[in-house]
């Protein structure tokens, strides 16, 4: 009886750290999750993980299954070096992450940032399947990208290429985490709408039910239910958060050329509420050679298993280029 | 004796279109001018065009020189299909270029837009040698870019990517020929540095030779020429050209990640004046991981043959890629 081949991909996170056992089609045979300990040295969390992970396999293995290979998806991760530096949230410094994980498996490891892995697994399991040509969007508490070129991940010269939400779409504008300001993260995001609603909260003279809702406690849910039951304050938030991704995305489409955008993430959910405004945007701002030509897709990926996809996604794609 | 191998190299514009028999390592073997004549249809002028290169080729074919293959760089090219489309200045509509030159030649040919051949031309000849992933900018009436990602041309889903001149870097800002408002190319090229240079004498109070320049006679090289000599205004011109150039390469930068930008044309030999302030305002608004690592570089090719040397390395990057 001949073995199948998995891979198992990982997601660390701030909080939590998700792994999944995944074949070649996407299927996820096991999955778990741990709680990542952001104060804890990353040789703690690996050593967890494995021990969780060989329960996993153990029972694959003796049906045949062979582990092939491991794919981490992680904040600022570097894929040329394989490590992890400086990651926000994550008391880990510098980290040696292939090492580290040879420890356990001395089989190929690759380490990429999250959003980038999300773009692999998109093109592998996902709504950008034959596609060569994409941008992958990430909507969450910022605005993560992943740039596929010519059918593979562009990571550039230093391996940090694809930070879309670090362009300046308003010049002097917002003051972003980055220490940079007018980000088209600090529009364009769970955060960045939320910026965008109390403004408009300001400028506006209409009712809202936002009035009643501290900064602290609004969040985009509340901005999309307010939206969706006519608040007009909460619609005029979405129509100036499509208009900025829109603009953004024509800048995008005159360097890259890109078949599609996939977006993802909490706020992609709003679904027209964000996308009408967008493709308008993106439409009137585009050259004329890509005018009606640029597709915007909603991610195919189940949310809660997007990101070990991706993972999974990003060894499979290291694994066939190399045969 | 062993035959060595050359290519033909053809650069068509809007009143000239040059040709050069080039070999491997860059050297022009024979070259040759003729006019375009942007009225007659594209068949006449390469028949006019072979007729010369026949000229040309016949003593070097007698040294055992052979010619392997032609490339081609034309306004409006699509690699893709081997067409000219509708080009600006040239009466031609869609042309198949690829189909016209194999009445002559039955070899590999490839088209692609001048801009993406200068990339291939500073990465085969010029300062790129070795890298895999830059920016090249031509500074002309336009601004044209070709960008290289992992050591190949970016062309994009519909091979017209790479127009980093129509980004949007003032919002509402300046017409553009494109039909759009406020492109790169408005405010960051010869007639861009123009357009700047009578707002500031607007803005101005100084005095400025250039106030005795009626519109259409004043040029980049004028403003050049007023700012080394102590103009003022035309000092601020570049200033502020130089920031906004700065400002478009820093979003760039954050999307592409790419080691240099390799500068061209004439702005470009404006040298400090130009690239000071871009620099300077590059630095000002990357991303932390980038800050000191991008470095802008002047081009390295003649520029007289920079066109036909770029012609040339598109066909032997094409020829290289098959072998």
């Amino acid at each position: 009886m001949s073995k199948t081949e998995v891979t198992l991909g990982i997601d660390i996170g701030g909080t939590n750290t998700a792994m999944a056992i995944v074949d070649n089609d996407g299927n996820i045979l096991a999955k778990e999750s741990i709680p990542t300990r952001a104060m804890d040295p990353a040789a703690d969390l690996f050593k967890r993980l494995f021990e969780k992970f060989n329960h996993l396999y153990e029972p694959l293995k003796e049906k045949y299954y062979d582990l092939v290979g491991i794919g981490i998806g992680a904040p600022n991760a570097n894929y040329y070096k394989g490590t992890i530096e400086n990651p926000p949230n994550l008391n880990w410094g510098m980290v040696d992450v292939i090492g580290l994980v040879k420890e356990y498996y001395n089989l190929p490891i690759v380490v990429t940032n999250d959003a980038n892995a999300a773009a692999l697994g998109e093109m592998q399991f996902g709504v950008a399947k034959g596609m060569k040509n994409f941008v992958q969007i990430t909507l969450g508490t910022g605005l993560g990208s992943g740039i596929i070129v010519n059918g593979e991940l562009m990571y550039g010269a230093d391996g940090f290429a694809g930070e879309m939400g670090h362009m300046t779409i308003v010049r002097d504008g917002r003051k972003c985490a980055c220490g940079k300001r007018g980000c088209l993260e600090t529009y364009v995001s769970a955060t960045g709408i939320k910026r965008t609603a109390y403004e408009m909260l300001c400028d506006m003279t209409d009712k809202s039910g936002m009035r009643e809702i501290p900064y602290n406690n609004l969040n985009a849910k509340k901005i999309y239910d307010a939206a969706i039951s006519g608040d007009k304050v909460a619609q005029a938030a979405f129509k100036f958060t499509g208009r900025l991704l829109g603009q953004a995305m024509a800048d995008v489409v005159a360097l890259l050329s890109p078949e599609a955008f996939i977006v993802f993430g909490g706020l992609a959910k709003s679904g027209d509420l964000l996308l009408e405004p967008t493709s308008k945007h993106l439409e009137n701002n585009l050259l004329r050679v890509f005018k009606g030509k640029i597709k915007i897709l909603e991610s195919g990926l189940p949310e809660g298993d997007a990101a070990v996809l991706g993972s999974a996604a990003l060894i499979w794609n290291e694994i066939k280029q190399k045969n």
